[in-house]
C-alpha cells in the first residue's frame, strides 16, 4: 500500500443529474477570473458550474457551506515530473543520513540511492519505499522534521526547469482556487503526499492554510521531554490518503462531499467517483492531462509517475472535463 | 484506551513567557463582546490576552495565521452531566438494536444497558463500553449514520434540564467563541466524542463548520455498493481524541499549535499543556469549573464523567486561568 505514498493525480469533469449548470449563459465577468485559461468550452463549463451553484434562482444552487472543492497535489497543483518533489526530497535526505549510517552502502534499498542507481531501487519496489519513507520522514520531532523539509525546499533546484519546486505550481489553478474561494468555495488540497510536507509551502505557495491539507500522515506520539511537550514521528503509517484513501482521508477531515474535485491521475479515480456519482447535484469533477512536452511534460497511460489511464478511460461516462495543459492554459507557470 | 472515547474536559489559564499581555490596558469596548460573563479579573484576562495578541505594536502580537483556540466540547461548549449526550445516544441506540439481537438480554454489557443496571455497566468497564460504542457506532454506512443521530439529537430531552441536549450549550462561551473569531481568530472543538457525532450539530448549535471539528474517529473504508459510492463505518477505532490524543489530533487536523486551548477535565490536560507550556509566545489556557449546582452541576475531582484533578492542581504552575461557572458567568445557557 506504500507505493500509493508517492502516487497522486490530475483531471476535469461534470457530474451527471438534473440539475446540471446551463449551457447558453454568459461566463465572462467584467474581470477575466481565469486569465491564464483559454477562452474555450473547457473554461466556459468550469465558470458555467461556478455560476450555477452560486445562483440562488438557478436549480443547482449549492448552499455556501457545501461548496467544498478538493484538489490533489502532485501533477495537479504543481509538477510531479520526473519525480514527485517529495520522492526528490526523500532520496536526498536518505543520501545525508548515510553519512551516519555507513552500513547503508551494502544495504538495499539505501545502497541504490546512494548510487543513483534507478533500475535497483525501482526492484526495491514497495517495500524498498517504505524503508526509504521511514528513514528519511521519521524518528524526529514534528518540529525538526519541519526545519529540514524548509531548509531543503529553499536549496533545491528541479532538475529540468532549474527551479525551486516552489515556484512551479501552476499559474491556471491559482486563479482557479482563488476564483473558486471569491465564489464562497471552500478549498482543500487532498493529496497522496504527507500532509506535513505539503503544509511547509502551502499557504505560502498555493494560499491553502495548513488546517485545508489533506494527505497520508505518519503516526505520531505525544510525549514531555525534559519538560518539553514533543509529537514524535514514529515509524508507522497512520492514513495512505491515496487512491480509496481519498474519500476517507476527506470524510475524515472535511465530513462533507466535495462539489467539486480536481485531480489528474489514477490515484484520484475515487475521489472523483465519490465527488460526482450518485449524488442529487450539480457536481465537477476534472482531470488536468499533461499534454504539453514543451512547457511542462507529456504523459499519461504509461508513467510510473502519475499514470491516467483509469480514470481517462472513465472520463467520458462520468461526465468528467478532461483539461488539456496544452490547449485549455494559455501559461503554465506563474512569472515572477 | 477505550475508556476514553467519552472522557472530555472544560478549565482555564495563561501561559508563562515574557510577552503575556500587559495589566492596566482598557478591555472594555464600546460594546461589550463578553455580556455573559461577569466584569471580573477572568473577563479582563481574557481580554487582555486577546487585545495583546491583537496588536501589532505589543510584543504579544500574533500574525493571525497562526491565532488557533481549541475548544473541548462535553463539559465546556455544553453539558456532560449526568451522561456525555454521546453516552446517553449509545446507549438509547443499544436498546432499539435490542429488538433484533434478542440474545442481548443475557449477554453482558448489553444486558446492563437493557435494564439501566448502572452498577452492571460500571463493572463492564472499558471492554464493555467499547462493545456498546461498536454496536451503537458501526456496521452502517456514513449517511446512516448521520440520520439516526439527527433523528435522535431531535427526539431526545435531557434528563434533568427537560430540554433537547442542542439548546443545552453555554451561552458565554458561544460569546467567547465570536469574539475570538471576530479577532482574526480560527476556532476548533477538539473533543473525545466521535467526530461525526459533533459535526451533527456543530454548526447549528456552535456555529463551528464541520471541518473545523477534531474527534475521535471510527475507521471508514470506501467502497462502491450497486453503483453508489459509500464511506462504511467500521468496527475499529481509528484515533481516540483525549489526553495525549488530543495533541496528536490537533497537529494532524491543523498543523500547529494552539494559542488558546479551553477544556474543562483531566481529559484536556495535555492539551493545554501542548498549547501554554514551553512555548515562547503569549498563550492562554482555560479550565472551566463545574462549581455551580443550583444552575448547573457542581463536580470536578471525584466525579466519574468530566473529572478535574490532576489538571486543577496543575493549573497554579502552569498559569491555566480556572473559570468558574458560579461566579464568572451572569447566564449558563442561551434564553430563547
Amino acid at each position: 500500500m506504500l507505493a500509493a505514498f508517492f502516487v497522486l493525480s490530475c483531471a476535469s469533469s461534470q457530474a451527471p443529474g438534473a440539475t446540471e449548470p446551463q449551457a447558453g449563459a454568459e461566463p465572462q465577468a467584467l474581470v477575466d477570473p481565469l486569465p491564464s485559461w483559454n477562452d474555450n468550452s473547457t473554461k466556459a463549463r468550469i465558470i458555467d458550474f461556478v455560476r450555477a451553484v452560486t445562483d440562488p434562482e438557478d436549480p443547482a444552487f449549492v448552499e455556501p457551506a457545501d461548496r467544498v472543492a478538493t484538489f490533489d497535489n502532485d501533477g495537479t497543483l504543481w509538477v510531479e515530473q520526473p519525480l514527485y518533489t517529495e520522492l526528490a526530497f526523500a532520496l536526498h535526505r536518505v543520501k545525508d543520513l548515510a553519512k551516519v549510517h555507513p552500513e547503508w552502502k551494502d544495504q538495499q534499498p539505501f545502497k541504490a540511492v546512494i548510487e543513483e542507481d534507478r533500475d535497483a531501487l525501482v526492484s526495491a519496489g514497495t517495500r524498498g519505499l517504505i524503508e526509504i519513507v521511514m528513514a528519511s520522514h521519521t524518528g524526529m520531532s514534528t518540529t525538526l522534521f519541519d526545519t529540514i523539509v524548509a531548509e531543503w525546499l529553499r536549496d533545491s533546484r528541479h532538475p529540468k526547469l532549474q527551479k525551486p519546486y516552489t515556484e512551479l505550481h501552476y499559474q491556471p489553478q491559482l486563479e482557479l482556487l482563488r476564483y473558486l474561494e471569491a465564489n464562497g468555495f471552500k478549498t482543500f488540497i487532498v493529496s497522496g503526499g504527507s500532509v506535513e510536507f505539503i503544509r511547509m509551502f502551502s499557504e505560502e505557495v498555493y494560499g491553502i492554510p495548513r488546517e485545508r491539507v489533506i494527505g497520508t500522515s505518519i503516526a505520531t506520539r505525544y510525549a514531555v521531554q525534559a519538560g518539553k511537550p514533543t509529537l514524535l514521528r514514529l515509524p508507522e503509517i497512520d492514513h495512505v490518503d491515496d487512491k480509496a484513501g481519498k474519500p476517507v482521508g476527506i470524510h475524515q477531515h472535511i465530513g462533507r462531499r466535495p462539489i467539486l474535485a480536481f485531480g489528474n491521475s489514477d490515484g484520484d479515480f475515487q475521489m472523483l467517483e465519490w465527488t460526482t456519482v450518485g449524488s442529487a447535484g450539480a457536481r465537477l469533477g476534472l482531470l488536468l492531462h499533461h499534454d504539453d512536452a514543451e512547457r511542462e511534460y507529456a504523459y499519461d497511460r504509461n508513467s510510473k509517475i502519475g499514470k491516467l489511464d483509469q480514470a481517462l478511460d472513465a472520463a467520458g461516462q462520468s461526465g468528467w472535463l478532461i483539461v488539456s495543459m496544452k490547449n485549455d492554459w494559455n501559461a503554465v507557470f506563474t512569472t515572477k
